[in-house]
């Protein structure tokens, strides 16, 4: 659930004007995006996403995120791009806040996606990572394999109380991954959180791809590996392999993968279950009793990583070279 | 903040093509309507509101609710129009619950009106009282004396966690509307909650006025007291005369008032802010420990309650016929 901060409307208004859009006719705010506070606005020009940064998001980063989706939008990624400012500006302030205008995209996120959609997503996150090898800026994965660790730690003690064994589960598998985790394969600029959530279908068009606030530089089949987890289980959790196939086969079309990659993409894709067992339960651990919001759970991701404890090869994801 | 239930792509998927507005091309939900879920729908046809109706709603009430949008907005008030499906119906289900579509409004609503807004709302509200005249059905007001009452007993003994006294204050206010309250006043279709929240300004229009979901039968100059409560107040809960007269005299002279409606206005308005201090009191003590979801101060109400009660006639509002 989003947090929404409260603009007033003179404030909003003069917002607006900064930017050569016409003049506001609407702004609802909207329930999407855990990290900021989202709005649909109308003008006279057209529809917009104006979103407000709120503070989990350090304000060092947006210039990151609102390049990339500025530069893959301009190199044929169907993605938010940022609008420009009087000034020239893609970074401006409301309500005490960093904020920016992207276009708005159309399209319907599929909770429960088809094997269509996994490959279409495959497709689209190898044309994402082609066209984003070239863009000029870094940033650091807070939650790669380093993070995972001090992620272990804040649960420490506690992951216990979610489910007998998992803070062992955990230890172990943060040792595995420290030994396993692979050097040396292609890395770039990632999304790093293409969950159904964020990729937008309507028929007869490339997916949209939304919400690059975790986007960073990291293995670029590391994304696959978390796409493969994001789009290929069912609900209870057990995996598509006809969804997987489509996947990996889709991204391979577009972006060939490494033999290395192909090698390593069963421990990739345990570093990824494990990342957002991690994250969840954090969160998890972290919601005050009597809380109405209910956070995602853990336990999903502690399935998904066992049954890639499991795999062998990639042939196991239903995919092979 | 809204409730969302959870749409299935392909049932929204369905239950758009229901109607004749093309394709849908997005689905969001909006952060508005404590009772519903709202969606901003956008399809080929353009953009409208999708709202689920949720179980605080009686659906044996959204046929009247519906059509008197429908009455009002072909009658030339500018408010949703409920859109009829290929059926010819405008009541839908969609995830097991009741569903509609109206049209979307622009416009910005003012969470600190201006005088010239107020002076805007009381024009519409008495053109909205002029046209819902003649709408043919009727719905008995759940929130009016018989209902304070109620509201009462409900929280009786805690009032006094709220603030010392209160509850002694209902029970004195209620004994005294009991016996002032005025009989033989015009009545009609009245919308009961016009808060800055339901009313869309935008330059050079009449104002769109939404969410007609506590309209009802009742005196036509409570909706006008409802509405001096809602919009003439400063944020420390001063009365502002200068507001109220633009309030009066705009509605006045769309809808003359009658001279018992004159003298009735400080009861209207007594019991006007009892109703809003009584339901916000109920939200109040009804949260439990630990929530988010902070409700509106329910002595906000209670201090617009004490200013009624300093008043002597409708010439301390700000007005004089």
């Amino acid at each position: 659930m989003a947090v929404y901060t409260e603009v007033r409307e003179d404030d909003l208004a003069g917002f607006v004007r900064g930017y050569d859009i016409g003049a506001h006719l609407s702004c609802k705010g909207i329930a999407e995006g855990v990290e900021n506070s989202n709005f649909l606005l109308r003008t006279e020009a057209g529809t917009y996403i104006l979103t407000l940064y709120e503070k989990r998001v350090r304000k060092d980063d947006l210039p990151f995120f609102l390049r990339l989706m500025e530069h893959c939008a301009e190199h044929g990624i169907a993605c938010p791009l940022p609008l420009k400012n009087r000034q020239g500006q893609i970074l401006g302030e409301l309500a005490g806040r960093p904020a920016a205008i992207v276009t708005f995209l159309d399209g319907i996120s599929r909770k429960r996606p088809a094997v269509e959609h996994c490959a279409q997503v495959g497709d689209s996150l190898a044309r994402l990572h082609n066209v984003a090898w070239e863009f000029p800026m870094c940033r650091d994965n807070a939650l790669s394999i380093a993070g995972w660790h001090a992620l272990a730690a804040t649960a420490d003690g506690r992951a216990d109380e979610v489910r007998e064994g998992l803070g062992e589960t955990i230890r172990d598998e943060l040792a595995f991954l420290d030994a396993a985790w692979p050097k040396g394969l292609p890395h770039g600029v990632i999304h790093a959180d293409l969950f159904p959530d964020n990729v937008l279908f309507l028929d007869g068009r490339a997916p949209g791809l939304i919400d690059f606030y975790f986007a960073c530089n990291d293995l670029l089949a590391y994304d696959l590996a978390i796409c493969l987890n994001a789009w290929c289980f069912e609900p209870d959790n057990s995996y598509n392999a006809t969804k997987g196939r489509a996947l990996i086969s889709a991204y391979n079309a577009a972006r060939p993968l490494t033999a290395e990659e192909i090698a390593a993409l069963p421990t990739l894709a345990r570093g990824s279950a494990l990342r957002f067992l991690l994250t969840r339960l954090v969160d998890w651990l972290s919601v005050p009793p009597g809380a109405l919001v209910k956070p995602h759970d853990p336990l999903e991701y502690w399935r998904k990583l066992r049954f890639h404890q499991t795999v062998k090869s990639i042939a196991d994801y239903g995919w092979t070279p």
